[in-house]
This record gives structure tokens, sequence and C-alpha cells, in this order.
């Protein structure tokens, strides 16, 4: 439809240009999406793996991410394992690319159909243990610092099939376990643990990155994991992402992030990020970059999409372009809105110096006389208008680039 | 429309007739709502606190729970208070009713219209403390055992208007603070906390029951606060009730419990229990009265919910039996469901005498490479159908009475 | 993981056994899925359609529906159609089956990954027409009365693509010209159109039932075009799947009907009928059975779901047995709940010998000044109490078979 | 929490000023919502029409709408209701402000507590339709040129309460009956018929703007009938608003709209216009201003929403004003969109002399001889890209102003 060129070079000097220091990454299975969906085959032709390291460099990526199974085909011989994992290592180093985490895929094979680590049958739950053993060796040896699950099978259709608590018993003894095999090799690696309520499966286990932070609550070793909130899981539940990783980063349990695009309400649709509410994904970035004056999130940024089924290869690259772009167009413009002295007339914390100290200090019987006994003019205090519409209309004023 | 005779007197010999022993309970609010919503106002008339303890000692209910404003008007006097409080005690006394369960209204008055805890106004969340304490005192002297929080307007519309972050570490604020008034005071007593994903905030915190359990594990006093999971809440999001309250039961979280009906992705219906997805609503009773193995919640059965704008007060009390009844049918037929043979074919745990040992035993460097080791036929064990289709229809035949 | 013998079997004397008598259908498709899905392959080898055909026959369906590259592999020669063809057409026969419903497959084929009769390329409209024209001869070849439109690709991810005006417009003249080609062929055909929110596309046009039937009523030939609604397709949005069929029924254009179970806000699940909302797949039974004193539907009963990825063959023709066995049970439950006096005295229509005639005679100066002047009491109308929890009670125990 | 002045003033001189040449609208019961909501009584005072029309007409708005109890008490007298009249048109002129649509409260007094022209009761149906020719007259009297109905009571929770069917016909009949009255009294007046999928009622009748579109086809003077979507009622099924309004443009159907913000899967919000989904948002102002070529909407442009319940009255009039002010940024926005020759270059028609004739032409024999004759390259179609990726990005980053 175009001459080719991508936004990437049409925009090649403005300031939203993506570079490695803004550490994108993207997975192999993302920008290597051959378009297959429930209803039609592949639309686009595999990419090879280091093709696909070589054309994210050219994007401006930092790093690249995989399952096994992206890299090496199941079934593969430990000797051509080593040939495949010996070219992509040349191709990551020829494009100075790095691989910041890594996971397994217990979904596809259909061993996996009814769960992995989860699953009714012992020898499926020492399969996936198998399985993902390693792929955990892989992922070092690739110098990934981060390995995800993702328990896409770990679900049910009919809830009868299995008791539910039994189900979390057998998930926590496999994180358990790998744990253990983590620490046993002495690898230097944090997992990430990532929640989504339905699909594949009816519902799925552990269905929100609260559920998941709970569980690891209740680990063996929980200081070794944390989360990987989907901007597309939260939202099909139709969930505040931004809550949940505020949730998360508070908890110093934000280890990884999947940033996309998803209506609420439907089918996986891993969109372009900032493709849908882009609002949302204003409030985000703008929590990630420390906005509301938080700490913030230095990880990987990588974006678990992939490029519409209407759309060839130069499409993908677009598609990768676009989100790097749009994270950095956010970022400007997070920045401006919490410049702005009219944003931060509204939101600037309200002080009381009788109050603060009360409620700052703990609990302690004369604290909770002195509050017991304080005079609240509830009548007064409740005419105060907040200015939410202002402060809302100013941020959207500013999203779409008026004010600023 | 009819004769008056309630379905409770038409069945009065059947096996579903709710008694005490029961352990149902409602709230004053709930058979006591009169019909107002968003598009129009009351339709019933008032009912004093009084005659609904009566009416449900007459139903077989076990309990009945409060907020302070659903006995207290805001701002009562002491002296009218304790007038109030003598009566209420007197009435639940003559009619055999306990209060197992009670909780504070933060969410009503407009000072709350911003939130209560999480407000960005130290005086609103004084105001909060002052009134939880107050509140707290009363469900001791009714003799509650159970403390329940729902944070109805500890949300946003526009999120910009505070950090979330800031949110949680004050929520969490007041839940130590109010932890160490009741150890203080030395009650007895034990917290629930309720989660809700939206309504009336466009999002509120801690947006489900994982979300709260988590937060819970973040406590000064963990062990004193579990959860309060509703049907509707998890539902509204399109989430699993029972992997949530599963998961709360494995935790020994589950405190309390809020039954009733909801359709997904709308208004909070409170419909009657059992009103709407009958399916979710048996593995629910099978769940809780420990039909899959696992240790039987215990606590009161508490109906959220109330009847229809179309009823008058007849109209309330059918409603009111018929969650009760519902129940107790669904009770019948989850017994039925597991007591049959062809159920339990089904879902029998495999049993694998190499593997077992290895998975059950946790990690050590032997574990691990007899698993690594292990030889699975991955084609045999994938082509095994599960037979859960036969399973389901199992579930439905019982649900509609064709077996058993 | 049992015996092999289906329910059907175990069942095959009691009343709930289908037999052709029931009118029930399936497609090639629906038995035949072999369990493929965005997240992993087949699990279940493909089944011939000769194959189908015998085992439908042998749980005691009535006919096989199919679109055109189900039977007919997409490229295949003139000649090899026909000895398909005939093949199948020998299978029919042998095993007494029929085939009511014809479709085309417009959303497999690469070619229609942006759209078929809305794509912005000529050359895939005209591809289209080709496709659905020759399709269209199979169908009647086979016997067909009812051919399916499921635009399953004419829709958008990103709207400024094309203008959604020029999208209505250009199915509207794929359809006319489609009836255009059936009136010159002089074929008994009707067609019936299916509508679906979203999935696989971001958004589909003509979303829901009532948006098909306003399309319809702007054909060339309204008349030969009907709906086919399905439970999964209005459910996903949430609404009420009842209401969508009774307004088809009552402008006499439910055609035909796709039968399933599903979740709200899911990804289109295609579950065992009544497998979910058991209370909304009673009240389908109910109207499409004429239980509301309607004229009954009576086409054919087609089931457009799939087993669980979960199952082996076995496992498929159990789901076939049971889609069929809980149509039959819910039937029952229908015709006892609407013969029990207690519903028949709530739901009874009220009667008001001044008003009736006024309100049915449509209007006129006459009429309009009569009803001007009644006087109604508003309070005393506002009061009754209308028995509807009641009655929703006694549908859930109807449903549960504890009545009746 | 800010000096008091408005973004209106701030603004006051830039090119997203409101002013009455671009025809917005509200309604009394918008900018007058005094905060009121399930869970807490109002947090506002309650206005005077008569102010709320010179505040209005402060912002630059063109119009007011009103429900006839929002002006007139339910219950008033003649004389009474005179008086009101006479003080609201000499506002209404002072003020210079039109009212160009009124609709009816049928949802709020409790006799429409089970529907208003769908009730069982021939006293509910017959005050329904007192009520409504009241509200006409009062309508027409104020200048209105557009009758709004929402039938916000028409619908169930308990379906078997009432056939479906005859639900239809009585809606039917109650809008035929009033057309009758409208021609009768030679009033200059058409309909606007708004769908709402769900609340207050558990489903209500004629779920979305296709349904409508349906039945408006049904009526005896369809004519005279149109619709009025409001993007909160068709956002909360998830459906697509704009192909919603394409639709209803396409058959010049879209006589009113209703401009707002709403979450999918939520009750109903009625959010500051453009305040959530702004991709949304940015498509219907294009397609309303005839940005896809299209012949533009000219009807007045109503905000249907509210402030939040945390606003005073200074936070009402920035809601209101930023409803208006994002209107206008989405509308440049838009332009420059569609004067992007990359955007062209993507969009533009595709062209085939020898296809288009055919597929323009409608059907013959010969046509479809010729098409089914056509040689198309399947698979060479089937790669070409179609850059919908870059398209989109282009639409956000054209949104964020970032290009243009």
């Amino acid at each position: 439809m175009h001459d080719g060129s991508l936004l990437l070079e049409v925009h090649t000097l403005d300031s939203f240009t993506p570079t490695p220091a803004d550490r994108f990454t993207f997975g192999l299975w993302t920008v290597g999406n051959p378009g297959r969906d429930p209803f039609g085959p592949s639309v686009r032709a595999t990419q090879s793996p280091n093709r696909i390291v070589a054309k994210l460099a050219e994007c401006g990526a930092y790093g690249v991410n995989l399952h096994d199974e992206d890299l090496i085909p199941f079934g593969s011989s430990a000797q051509e394992r080593d040939r495949i994992v010996g070219e992509f290592k040349a191709a990551l180093e020829d494009n100075g690319l790095k691989v910041p985490m890594a996971t397994t895929n217990l979904f596809s094979q259909p061993i996996f159909k009814d769960g992995a680590f989860t699953s009714n049958d012992p020898r499926v739950r020492a399969f996936a243990l198998q399985k993902t053993m390693r792929a955990i060796d892989l992922g070092v040896e690739l110098g990934a610092g981060i390995y995800v699950f993702w328990g896409g099978r770990e679900g049910t259709e009919s809830d009868a099939c299995r008791s539910p608590i039994e189900a979390t018993k057998r998930f926590r003894g496999a994180i358990d376990f790998l744990c253990g095999y983590v620490r046993d090799q002495g690898y230097d690696l944090r997992f990430a643990l990532e929640a989504k309520p339905n699909e594949p499966r009816g519902d799925i286990y552990l269905a929100t990155t609260g559920h998941m932070l709970h569980f690891i609550s209740t680990l063996d070793e929980p200081e070794r994991v944390g989360v990987n909130p989907e901007v597309a899981h939260e939202t099909m539940a139709g969930l505040s992402f931004v809550h949940s990783i505020a949730q998360a980063m508070e908890a110093e349990k934000l280890f990884h992030i999947d940033l996309n695009g998803q209506r609420i309400g439907r089918f996986d649709q891993d969109l372009r990020f900032g493709s849908e509410d882009l609002k949302q994904a204003f409030l985000t970035v703008r929590l990630l970059e420390g906005g509301v004056g938080n700490a913030p999130y230095e990880g990987p940024l990588h974006f678990d999409a992939h490029a519409y089924r209407t759309e060839d290869d130069d499409g993908v690259w677009e598609f990768a372009v676009g989100c790097m772009r749009t994270y950095k167009i956010l970022k400007s413009r997070a920045v401006a809105f919490d410049a702005d002295p009219d944003v931060q007339e509204i939101i600037q914390a309200r002080r009381d110096a009788a109050l603060d100290p009360l409620l700052d200090g703990g609990y302690s019987s004369e604290a909770a006389a002195a509050i017991s006994a304080a005079t609240i003019d509830v009548t007064a205090v409740a005419q105060e208008g907040l200015g939410y519409e202002r402060l809302d209309q100013l941020l959207v004023e500013h999203l779409m680039g008026v004010r600023g």
C-alpha cells in the first residue's frame, strides 16, 4: 500500500524514535506471529528467530524474549538444540540484542490440554517440570534474568473435574520445586507469574494479578517471585491495570510487564500498545516512569502483542515501531501533565497539622482517643468540590497535545 | 397477586425448609431494601429493624447483620443510640436471632464521596476511623464475631487524582490502626475484607478477592484478617467465584461470605441466590459444604441481596425464603452428585507409583534428576480423553433432578 | 476414563433420548472440531464427513449442516467435488440424515483476511460471490432449504480503514445479488443471516440479531431473508438471547437457530447447550416450543458447539448426546412450569374492561380523549406487588426438578 | 480547589471554545444531576431549571433538553404547570437557548416499576399514554422538533413474567398510538427511540440501536421515527458505537444523539464525553462530521452525561465545558487525519476496471456468469499487506497531536 518506508524512517529525527536505552523488548512469538486465529490459518511466512533479532535491532529494540519452543522446535535432539542456540547467540551478539526474559510453553502441546502443573495426571505434571527445568537452563544460557510463568491451560471448563483447592496446592508445589532447582543450580534468576482470567480455558486459576500476588506470599521462597502483569489480561476482566501494577509496585513485586492493547470483555486481542484506551495507557506509562512520585519501574518494557492479520511483513514492523513510539509519546505527555501547575494545584496532598501526625503514627490508645475526640465539620467537608472534572479534562487535553 | 402464602408455608414440610441450624443470615439492608435505584425512588415502606428481626426468625433465618447506620441513624445522640440498641437487643432475644457480623457504612454520607480510608483529605480519613471505632463497639455489643470492611468509595473515576500506591498505603494504615483498636479493647473480633471492582466508583482499589488476599498478607496482624467474597462482585468482572473462594479457603482466610446472584458485566444486581448461573451456585455450595474433600466452611451463610423493585412486602419474604431454599436444594444435589459412581470414576485422582513420591516430596537434587530422567510417553498421554463432557453433563442432569 | 458407554446408551430407555422427530442437527464442523485453538494445535483426529453422518444418526440426530469447505477441500477440481458429493449423498441416504442448512466459509482463506462482501478490494468481493454461488449450488444439491450467512471477517480492528456506511452498502449489494442468483436459478432457498459482535475481528458489522433484522428490512427481497441467532453470539455481548429471538419470531424472521453455551464477555466458547446459564436455556426452549402462547418455532434445532479440547472421540459423542438430552429435559421442565397453577396465577394477563378496548383499538381522537380522561389511582397501582420473586423461585425449582 | 476560573475562561480565546453555532445541547437532568447514586444521596444542591438555562448559555451551549418532570414536578396542577412553563420560556428567550428535544419520564414513578408501555397492567399502560401525550404537548409548546423515547423500565428480571413477543406488540401499539396523536394534533415532531441493554432492569427490551432500527421498520408510520443512540448504552454491551450510528445514518434514521463516556461491561456511567475511549470518540466525531465522505449529521449534539459525585457546582460547569471542548478538539484532529496524504494512500478505495461495473450493477444472469468466470489470483491477493497498523498508528499520533 505504501512505499515501504517505516514510520521509523519517516520520523527518524523526532524525539519519539526508539533506542536501546528505552529498554523496549518483544517476544519472538509477537513480531513472529504469523496471523493464525481460531477461524483461519497463517497469513504471513514464519520468520527465523535470527531474522527477528536483526529486524528488532533495526527498529531500536533493546531485547528479545522467548518461549523454549519459539527457538527450539519441540522434540529437537540435544545436538540440534545446541546448534540452534549457538547460532541464535551469534545473532544476538551481532545485533547487540539482549534476552532479558525467557519462559516455557506449557500450553500448546496436546499433553497439556488439561493443564501442566495442575493436571490430574502425575505424568503430565512430571513432564511439565522436566520441560521447565530444561527451558530454565536455556533461558539462563541466553542471559535471561527473569523467568515468566503463564499457566495458559491451568484451568477448567467443567469445574467439577478437579478440586480448585488441590489445584492451588499443585501449582504451589511446582513453583516451590522450580525455585529449589534454580537455587540448587546457583542461577541468578527471578520468577514472574502472569495471570489471565480465561482463554484458552473457560476459567484459569489465579485469575488476576491480585490472585497471583497473594499466591506468591504463600510460597517457600517468596522473595524470588514477582508478577508479570499484562494489560490485555487485566483488561479482559474490566479491571484497572494501573491499580493492579500499583499494588505490585508497592509490594516491590513488579518484576516484568507485558504491554499491549485490549478491549474489555473480549477474546485476547494482543493489540498494539496504545491502540485502545489511551487514557489507561497514559496512566500506565506515568506510573511506570515514576510520575506519581513513586520509584520508577526499571525493568524491560515488553510488548506482548502482534500485528493484525491484515498485515504483511512491513505491517509487522510498523506495528513494532508503533508500540515503542506511542510509549515515548505518552511518556512525554505524562511529564508535561505533571509539570502543569493547574494539575498540581488539584492533586497536591492536603495537609492538616493536627490530624496528620495522628493518622501517620500507627495505632496507640492515645491516638485512638485523639481521633475519636477530633471535631470534624462533616457538612463543610462534604461540600468541598474536588476539581476532578477539571483534572480529568486537563489530562485529556494533555493527552491530545492541546496543552503543554 | 396470590393468597399470601409464602413458599415457606407451601413447602412447610419438605426437606428444603430453612431452619436456624442452617446458619442463614441476612442484612438489615437486604430484606429492608425499599427498592430505590438510580432511576427511581423507593417503592416499599421502610421497615423497622425490629420488624425485620421478627420476620427473619419466622422465615427460619439464624441471624441478622448490619451497618451502623442501618440501626442507628447518622447523627443520633448517645442517648438515642442506647435506646435503639436496647430495643434491638430485646428483639433479637425475643426472636432467637444472632448478629454474627457487623460493618460500617463508609459510602453513603457525602463526606465519603471520594473515599474514606483512602481520601486525600486527612479530615475524612480521621472521621472514617472515628465512625468505624464506634461501629466496632456497636458490633461487639451486639455479639458480632466478624467485622466486614467494604470500601465502596475507595476508588476513582479520574485516576490522576491520587497515587494508587499512596492509596494502598493509606488503606493499610487504616486497617492496621483498627486491628490495634480491637486488640487494645480486648475484643474477640476478626475482620473480613470485601472486594468489588467498580460501582459506585469507576474503579475501586483492591478490585477482587485475590487483591484483598494479597493486601492482607502485608498487614501488621494478618491472622486477624480474612476475606468476605461476594458472588456478585467477582461475577461482575467475569471471574470464577468458586476459584476465588477456593483460594481463600486454602489459605484459611474465608471468614465470611456474601451469597447472591448476578450477571457478568452489569451493574451490581444483588439478585436472589441461585436466580442466575445455577451451575456456579451449585459449585459454590458444593465447595462450601466440603464436597471436594475439603474442610467445609462453617461460618454464617449470608445473603447480600434484595427483592426486585416490582415486589411488595410479601415479595420480600418470598425472596428471602427463596435464597435459603435454593441453597438447601443445591446442597442436596451436590451430595447426590458426589455420591454418583459415574462421577467418581471420572474425577478420582490418578495415581502413579513412581512419580507421585517425586512430585509430592518437594525439591531435592535427586528428585530433580529423577524427574528429568523419567520417560513420559507424550503422545500416548495426550491422546487420552478425560471424560469431562460426560462429567459436566452428569452435573447438569443432577442439577436438574434427572439423576439421583 | 470410563467403559465407553455413552450417556445415550445408559439412558437408552428414558424419555430424554433424542430421536429424529426432535429435529436436532449438528454441523460437520461441530462434532468434527479437532480441538485446535489460538494456543494449541488439534488434539483429535480429523473425521471424514461420512463417519460423522453415521455417528450422528446413531446418536439420534435428524440432520447435518455444512460449510462448503467442510465437505469439499478448498481448491478441489470439479471431478473431485462431484465424487465427494456423490459419496456424501450416499452416506446421508444410508443413515437417514437430512442436510437442512448449508453455508459458505468466507473467513478461513487468507484472501478474506479483511472481509469478503465488505472488503475494500473488488477482487475479494468478486471471489466471495463466486465462492458463494458455487456453495449455494452445493447446498441445494444436498437438499438444504436454508442458507446461512455468517460474515466472520466483515469487520475491523482499525475502523478508519473503511467507511462503515460503505460497508453496509457493500454487504447489502452482495445479499441482493445472491437473492437474485437464487431467484434466477429457481431454487427454493431462504437465507438466514447470523450476527456476532466480535472475534475474529475486533468489531464485526451488524453486531447483533437486532442489527441484522433491520438490515434485512432494507433488502430488495426481504421476504427471502431471516436470521440465524446464536446463543453464544448474543451472550458474548451480554444481551438477552430470549429477547432477540422473540423479536425475530414476532417478525416471522426466525429461519434457523444456533444453540450452544457461552459466558458473557469472553471469547467464543461454543459450549455444550445448557452447560452455561440454564435459566436462559430454559427460557429459550420454552419460547421455541410455544410456551408463552406463541406459535412454536418449527425449523431445525441446530447445535453450533463443539466438545472441550480435553476430549477424545468418545467425549465428542457424549457432548452431542448431552446437547440433545438437555434440550429435551428443559422442554419437559418448561411444560410443567406452564402447567403449574401457581405460575399461571402470577403471569395471567390482567384485564380492565374499560381500558382494554381503548388500548387495543389503535389511535383515534376519541381513544386519545378517553385515555386522557381516565382516572388512574397512581398510588394504589404502584403499591401492588407483582409476585415476581415467587415466580422466579418457582421457575428455579421447576428447573431443578423439585416441583412438577 | 482552584480559583473558580473555568477552563472556558482560561481558554477563552482558543479555537476550541464552544459557541451556539456548534449546536451543543445538555439535558436539565445532566448538568442538574445532584450526585445521587445507589450507594448514597445527593451531594449538590438542586438547581432551578432557569439557573441551568443561564449557566448553559454562559458556557456556549445552543440548547437544553428535558423530561416533563425535570421542569414540572409530578402531580403539579395545570395552573402551576403553566406558571412554570411561562417562566422557563422567558428564561430561554433571555438567554437565547433552544429546546430542540423533549422526552417523558416513564421510569421514576413507582407505578412504572414493571414498565410503562409494556406493563402487564392496562392501567399502567393507559397512564403512560396519558403522561406522554401531555409531555408531548409540553415539548411542542417549548419548540422541540424531536421527541425521545427511552423505555427505562420496559424489561424484566424474571423473564417468565411476560411474553417477550407480547411486550414487542404492546410497545409497538404505544408508539403507533402516539404517532397518531402527533399527526392528529398537527405537530411538526419526529420521534427518536433510545436503546439500552440493561439497568435499571435486568434486561431491557430492544436492547441496542440495531433492535430499535428494526422495530421502527415495523411501525405504522416509520418515516416519523428514528433513533437516539447513546455512547454509554451501546458501549455497556461492548458494541461499536460507530458501527451502530453508521447503520442509522445510512438508513437516514439518526434523528438525535446522546454523547458521553462509558467503560464496557459496567453500570451506566454517563461520563464526560471523551473521558473514556478517545479513539472511539474520535471515530464518532469524524463520522458525524462527514469525515468518511458521508453526509454529516446536522442535528443537535446532546451530551447525556453528568459530573462526578466528587464535584461541586464549579465542577459541574467544568464538566459541561469539557464535553464541548473535547468534541471540538476531536473534530479538528479528524479533519487533519483525513487531510493527511499518508492516511489517504491507505484508505482510498481500490479500483478494478473489469470488476467494478459487475459488482456495482446489481444482479443479472450476465453479471453472475461474468463474476463466476473471473480469474482471481487468490494467493497473490491474499499476500498483499493492507497497511492498517500504519493507518491506526497515524490515527493515534494525530489524536495525540504529534502530526498535523
